[in-house]
């Protein structure tokens, strides 16, 4: 008989951490019933155990050591939401390094160190999945890796980031000016207290290298995106846009023409007429272009937490349909060729 | 070592199968640089060996004689791409019971037989995909059936055909009426002679009993879905949507509420604010709301021999790269549990 118990530990019970906890016990009989597996988060390392939260977790969940959840043998994968480039990716490491399957959101971590992360997880024979960490719960990188994968692919253009979508698609919708915009959206939780990451473009630049490495098979670290935010667009050059027909996003865009790949996230003019276009406020949309499948949009809620756990989860339920199959043939092997 | 040249038999290459021969043919290397594994088309099952065609096939892959595909152990996977419930469903029915994996762009033969359809795939253990039979090239079924695997979903909304999408989108665009349009569309060969199956819903009720049984667990025959084509959709009636706000689009939909499930094809207002509404001509798109995930939009080309031609081998090579696994295992199994 395959496993049909998959335990999992979670590093991080945040906004994600919660939304993630939320997604599957809501669904936990459904995603039982179609994959005949139990999935069940039995450790959880998080601090801060008396946060207010929408969700009754046992106390005996909790851990502050990480070995808790890395030496377990009872635990298949580890579910990295703590966010942030460190301690992160040292904490996947050794999940990997103790032969832990391991699921992140965190697209810092996976931009900065993309090649020493999927190492470790080829040398450790374990799956390393981060759909959660491009787009929110749209789930574009599984797409670009598998179903998508007759394509040669020639463009990617997103629109990856919720804050700085809402507040050019506020700016365009009431012809307000971009500090304006930043002080309500800060004030109702849309916009960080340092809005920074966002609104400079750095992280859609992580994602776009994510993008990059997945859509075109070449390491464009971050840093090396030519990258340009939001803060310099006025409510001037919107109506300007406007006027000729557009809407101004901010865009990531890679391109391969001739044999060469360019890259960048900036500020785009996008014609009223091109699907991007309708995408707005907290809207997150991926549109690809590849040499037989032609134009794809994908679209969606790129971030929030019931989103971001649909996405966190959706790669740990492929996990657990892979372990389970790798255990039948594993009692297969071990029982010799038996039927 | 596992396996790394996959044999493919394909029935049928018309326009579909020629855009699938196409596109394995112009990404081949690409893929088998991606996968590990060659793919090869080495038998095709066509009468018509002498249609003009744009693509060099040599004369000795074709055969009259599905056996050649069936009964030749060097074959994997069987495409089929004849088209119409019979005798393509018979030919896939006996592709599986002959050990042979089966991908499919057929949604009239596997919306009519899909319960006898899954059964032999189960009972011969192969594996049975048909991601174009529902969007072309948009890669839906596969993501309802992986990746968004932590929802429960309420609702599918698609314009999933598109001759009536390109016919309604020109009676918006230029206030034209409904034959008018239908008879340049039939010039262009964006419909066909005997319209019917299109613009009486019925090949959108075939996609919609095909989505309904993968996001919602239950078969619905297409027959049983009611459903309204867009013959009866006057300029007036066009006229008066746009006057409120929205457009007249086919839809279908099946939705979930208080436990029960509704649906229908049929002629359906859809507010301009609405991301379908921008979905114009010969795209297509599908709108899911999942209870984690929320809304999301796949929009791409529903039809066309490249797109088509994408989705059927990213089926063909997940196939593949699963047998490939598989051979591992095997190899495991027969040689004991060496490294």
């Amino acid at each position: 008989m395959a496993k049909n118990l998959v335990r999992v530990g979670l590093m991080g019970l945040g906004n994600i951490g919660t939304g993630t906890y939320t997604t599957l016990e809501m669904n936990r009989d459904l995603i039982k019933a179609n994959t005949g597996i139990d999935f069940e988060i039995t450790k959880i390392l998080e601090k801060d155990v008396d946060r207010k939260r929408d969700i009754v977790v046992p106390m005996d969940k909790f851990t502050q050591n990480p070995d808790d959840l890395f030496l377990s043998p009872d635990i298949d994968v580890v579910i990295e939401l703590l966010g942030g480039v460190q301690p992160a990716t040292d904490l996947m490491l050794a999940a990997m390094n103790n032969g832990k399957h391991v699921v992140t959101a965190n697209k810092a971590a996976v931009a900065a160190n993309y090649d020493a992360l999927r190492e470790a997880a080829e040398k450790n024979k374990v799956m390393f999945r981060y759909e959660a960490s491009v787009g929110g719960g749209i789930p574009i990188l599984n797409a670009l890796t598998t179903v998508l994968g007759a394509n040669s692919f020639i463009e990617v253009l997103g629109i990856l980031n919720g804050t700085t979508n809402y507040i050019l698609s506020q700016m365009t919708d009431f012809g307000l000016e971009y500090d304006d915009v930043l002080k309500v959206a800060q004030e109702k939780g849309f916009a960080e207290a340092d809005p920074t990451a966002d609104v400079e473009g750095h992280d859609v630049a992580n994602k776009l290298s994510i993008l990059i490495s997945l859509a075109f098979g070449v390491r464009v670290p971050p840093e090396a995106i030519p990258t340009e935010g939001i803060t310099k667009v006025t409510k001037d050059d919107i109506k300007r846009a406007a006027k000729s027909g557009s809407k101004i996003k901010l865009i990531a865009t890679a391109k391969k023409e001739n044999g060469n790949l360019t890259y960048s996230v900036r500020p785009t003019l996008i014609p009223l007429s091109h699907p991007l276009a309708g995408v707005n406020n907290e809207f997150n949309a991926i549109f690809v272009k590849g040499n037989a499948v032609d134009e794809l949009m994908f679209y969606g809620k790129g971030a929030g937490p019931l989103p971001t756990g649909s996405a966190v989860m959706g790669d740990v339920i492929e996990i657990g349909t892979a372990i389970a199959k790798d255990s039948a043939y594993d009692l297969k092997v071990a029982g010799g060729a038996k039927k």
